[in-house]
């Protein structure tokens, strides 16, 4: 089952006594009388992360996934908790001086401290993350006008370089291998924005399971569709290099998820104010379409005005 | 690795900036400015839960579980979130509306309300609750004071026996098997106490591990000892009746967790505050033993003031 028609089918209904649910229709909740923004998140081995190896590289893309979910709403994360399930080799003395060490450098990066958790024995290992925030108003999905433009914080793609790498799909040179797979463990999420998202944006949502997929989902209760022009989705210039150097089509780089960069739409007469706090906070933001109504098909367009056709829009949920 | 000592040397440094987190010593977080109170715990298939042949009665307990931290705290709880890996088996259709269900039925009686959560795909089934409740205070853990009464609310024991019970580890008539199975699905926690615990308790916890396991946590900070009347402590008619049937020793019954009953230490001069509160809202409360100084022992007594040893205090989370 779809994890949407799941929350739909099952869920929705428990949360209809609350408005901060949001219909368990956004990245976060959010208490408007108490200004209290929650997220919680599940990671698991296998599935958001390939294994353990690495404790200290996976705990840190853990943590910013989960943040990103806030930080995309405008809300500035404060504190966190975290849900380990392992066993005994998952939670050795080594590991957990590694998990431990990159919690405290998450720590004094983004501002935010460990508040509680708990450790359960379990020969899956997963964690889950629950992140919280204060903010008297967010940016919620779902608020998308007719003729906004579409933007996008930092660079796509990257994340998904690096997952190929460890998954020994694509073989670069040691330094590409190195940036990627770094980008992929620890996305250069937003935090500057969370203070201005705002001023300007009027939804959003983070970039976790892939460009077109978050699109939809952002919209997926209006009546409106996208264009998204190809050639203005940021990519890094290592990215570029690779796509040259093997003859990859961009199109299939850039919507697979694990961006956490922000995704929103604002007013044309935003521009100038977005172009401003981007240059002043030295934010990249980039302009990759339009909003439009429903009587147009959501699309992808590359620099002929063709549309693309794409199989895999992104990562879904099943069960 | 001993639970707590997992989290002293590892995570208690990474929540010193803040005293919200009550050094990842308490039942909650408790973030005084905004009044907010947080708890999270994870419960795993074959740990906290047998199996999933009831999905809707495990949901029941977990649920129940994740708000007594709560309620011990004398915080209301209002509202939850919660986190589900598992398969396809586990999230069918059948299931999801079982589980769907038996949420509706918990939100109804404590008055919570779902509020946000994540389903991933897991061969291991397991679910992380979070909780959330406001309060202008809490009633802390290590606050207890010399000569303090302790106190234990409802009946012990029922939970541990219905456990034995689906373990086969004991056969009963199957009135008394039903009666014991419910409690062990569903304790019967004391949301009504948590409005009234801050008149009178200086210390409290929950009873999840068992009486003396948590009753060493409550004051496990603290240069204190205690003293238990085993005759003192509540247990329910049917198990006072399987207790004489099977001629089984009470102090094997009384200790062993998912009681989901408040334990806490009052001054000896709320003794009438105490027994008013328990008579008006018809909370059962009763007095067990006694706080005393570190130069005693902790110990259980029996009818005779003779001290009984125990091989196992209650369960306690290894790695």
């Amino acid at each position: 089952m779809h994890e949407f028609k799941l929350i739909k089918n099952y869920f929705q209904k428990l949360s209809k006594k609350s408005s901060g649910s949001l219909k368990l229709n956004d990245d976060v909740f959010f208490d408007k009388k108490k200004n209290l923004v929650v997220s919680t998140d599940t990671y698991t081995e296998g599935n958001h992360f390939i294994n353990f190896k690495k404790p200290d590289l996976v705990i840190k893309k853990i943590i910013r996934s989960s943040i990103s979910d806030l930080i995309c709403k405008g809300v500035v994360p404060k504190y966190y908790f975290i849900s380990g399930s392992g066993n005994k080799k998952n939670f050795s003395k080594f590991n957990l001086s590694k998990i431990s060490k990159s919690l405290n450098v998450e720590q004094n990066k983004y501002k935010i401290f460990l508040s509680g958790g708990d450790t359960v024995f379990s020969n899956k290992l997963s964690f889950t993350i629950t992140s919280i925030g204060f903010a008297k108003n967010i940016v919620y999905r779902n608020k998308a006008k007719i003729n906004d433009d579409i933007y996008v914080s930092g660079n796509l793609g990257d994340s998904f370089l690096g997952l190929l790498i460890l998954k020994n799909r694509i073989k670069l040179n040691s330094l590409l291998n190195k940036y990627f797979i770094k980008h992929y463990f620890m996305p250069n999420i937003q935090l500057k924005l969370a203070h201005q998202l705002d001023k300007f944006a009027n939804t959003s949502i983070d970039i976790s399971d892939g460009l077109l997929a978050d699109l939809d989902k952002m919209i997926n209760c209006q009546k409106l569709s996208y264009k998204i022009d190809l050639k203005n989705i940021p990519i890094s210039n290592n990215l570029k290099k690779v796509l040259n150097l093997k003859k990859l089509s961009k199109i299939n780089y850039i919507s697979n998820g694990d961006d956490y960069q922000v995704l929103f739409t604002a007013s044309n007469d935003k521009k100038r104010i977005i172009k401003k706090i981007s240059s002043n906070f030295r934010i990249k933001v980039t302009k990759i379409g339009i909003i439009q109504s429903i009587n147009k098909k959501s699309s992808i367009v590359d620099h002929n005005n063709i549309q693309i056709t794409l199989k895999n829009k992104g990562y879904f949920h099943q069960f």
